[in-house]
């Protein structure tokens, strides 16, 4: 017979899962009610009207998708990409690829491009492509977290919104942790997950879109078969899990039956919603700035370096260079056994060459900020790497000073 | 501001969301850890052991999907179907016309046979039908959970096993608590959900498939383009989120990153499974029976008629015919607002004649269904049903003592 699991509380500084807010675990343990009951039709009635506010957006349908953040970035994608539509993904890191990736698999007609790892694109580059491709949709990552890179949307949107091209964004590192406005940088579809800045466990997905892809969506409309067995539409998406016709459907007045609502789970997002903005969206992001600025701080005048361009840094995640003589494993192995401390490997490319370390949600505190520095200064002295001791703890104070 | 959520205990007697365990609600507030730390994969590896034991198979690719029951059902359905493969979806209820929506979405070409609602098909019926359309694949509800009724699968899967044929089945609304017998049966693939029998919130979905489909995913296998961006495939899954050749090198020794492990509902699985092996899957499944039959005795004993084929009913799930001159909602609403106690319409056809009610999980105590009679029989009488009044209750209990 197996164990009842027991996991010990660690300080969690990866790109995610991020602690959870301990009063989004309470929320959690509500005892269930029925998905058509009022008072959980209440609850989902309450999660798209924080969502809006949280998203800065009169988008009506602003939802959740029961599935991991990229289950809502495939249900946008697959719901306004039909078979050899023209999308352009600029890519400049890993969600990037995946981007083109769900893309290619909704069909789509696909054009990428490219950038060195640790930059991002400037609006002339962008837009060089746009004209030459023409595509129906471009599909961007906000927050690149495999790289610690964050690329500027607005003039992107402005000129989508005049050539008529559907903007797709990937907000999942920033929604939250960094400005993010969905109208007033006219983005058309927006995707984000639980377990970022808001705190929450992972397995939710929040999305976002307006009229423009809310007018595609009706054009492929199809209802289940179980419930009219005459509905048919050649153009329907490749998924009814995620179908967006029929998951606005039951998120809508109609309330059509879809899937069982992931109950638990609704009672995070609604948790974790309502206290982001008790907290105030602005000053969560300010607070997401400022325990990473005193972290980067801290890594500078440990003699460490960030990577990629400083200019466009996340304010949620920093890749930070691995030093001469050192393994990237061995040290994150020890940070956990010695003080119970998580940071994140590289991905692809950057797998052996940087750590990624994240200040997410809840996460994102003081005393997970010192407790981080302090432990990681210790381990790399005692691996004898290159570093100047003394000075990350002082400076990140100072940094919180300022 | 939003309030908190509060949500009032209530006796939940529907085919689901049922009551979670409360165990398991304790389970979930453990802690977050990293999805690639040794504590959390040992807990993935126990899942997909524990999971073996409930479904009893050996199969080893045996996992969750971070989706609700249908997601499971889809994946499988979309990893073993490519455009124009046979599908032969015998239908008896609205779950059969969901598989065959999928199998449709996923391009096969499907042929689908209908029983009229509250029967089964028998195995020579299911025997003509496969002989005359010599399909890939068969796709079939175990539990028809918008009817009440429960089609045998022995014989079904002996013989589709002997014709080289693929069984998936969706036991969302049996397992655990009905007799299942994944390999003894001859199934190749089979999906299930945390929310019913398992006694865990919705959210999550149980798979489990044999060599057979292992074979067929690894000639669509496809390397997501972030990890490796030569990875091609023509015949890939349409979806990337659900697709099992990721999903099985994340389970797996490889690792391979997809998405992240919904990690809260991970604990729920871990526990629920963990609970059911506890208690015995044979004897949940007993438990289960013991409790259906106490409703059923009680619900006869009331003069209300059980819908459908006697001989073939879900011990799980009982639609019951709403009696003349009384309105179903009405009914349904008062046991909420008196008794805090749900039970559930119909669906389709069934909307308005029957109440479909469940004894899922933990939801399936004798506490449950006597409260249940007690409430059922008091709302009845207050709205002059034709029903016996003061024998429900006693003949519960007598099939109890039995």
């Amino acid at each position: 017979m197996k164990k009842q699991a027991f996991i010990e509380h660690r300080t969690i500084m990866t790109p995610g899962p991020a602690e959870v807010d301990p009063r989004i675990l309470q929320a959690m343990t509500n005892p269930i009610i029925g998905q058509f009951e009022p008072e959980f039709l209440a609850l989902m009635d309450e999660v798209m009207e924080m969502g809006r506010d949280v998203l800065k957006t009169q988008n009506r349908w602003t939802y959740l998708i029961n599935g991991t953040s990229r289950a809502g970035i495939e249900a946008l994608l697959s719901a306004v990409i039909e078979p050899d539509d023209r999308v352009y993904v600029p890519i400049f890191g890993r969600f990037g690829h995946l981007m083109a990736e769900i893309a290619k698999r909704a069909k789509g007609n696909v054009h990428t491009t490219d950038k060195p790892l640790g930059s991002i694109y400037t609006f002339r580059e962008l837009q060089k492509e746009i004209d030459s491709f023409h595509p129906k949709v471009v599909a961007i990552v906000h927050g690149e977290s495999s790289t610690g890179m964050m690329q500027p949307l607005e003039e992107l949107g402005e000129y989508c919104r005049k050539e008529g091209i559907l903007l797709i964004v990937d907000a999942v590192a920033t929604l939250a942790g960094a400005p993010f406005e969905t109208d007033a940088w006219k983005i058309d579809g927006i995707a984000a997950g639980s377990q970022k800045c808001l705190a929450a466990p992972a397995g939710m997905a929040l999305v976002s879109y307006n009229e423009r892809i809310e007018t595609l969506i009706a054009q492929r409309r199809k209802i289940e078969q179980g419930l009219d067995p005459k509905s048919a539409n050649p153009r329907m998406m490749p998924s009814n899990y995620l179908d967006l016709s029929q998951l606005q459907e039951y998120w809508g007045k109609e309330r059509l039956n879809h899937h069982t609502e992931a109950t638990s789970m609704l009672y995070a997002m609604h948790e974790a919603l309502r206290l982001t903005l008790e907290e105030g969206v602005n000053e969560r992001i300010k607070r997401h700035a400022t325990n990473m600025n005193a972290i980067i701080a801290g890594l500078e005048a440990m003699n460490l370096t960030v990577f990629g361009d400083k200019d466009n840094l996340l304010p949620t995640i920093v890749c930070v260079e691995v030093p001469e003589n050192v393994e990237l494993h061995k040290i994150r192995r020890e940070l956990v056994e010695e003080f119970s401390l998580e940071i994140a490997p590289g991905f692809g490319a950057l797998k052996d060459k940087v750590w990624r370390i994240g200040a997410l949600g809840y996460s994102s505190r003081k005393r997970n900020v010192l407790a981080l520095l302090t432990a990681l200064e210790t381990v790399l002295q005692r691996h004898h790497a290159n570093i100047i001791t003394g000075q990350a703890v002082p400076e990140a104070m100072k940094s919180y000073r300022h």
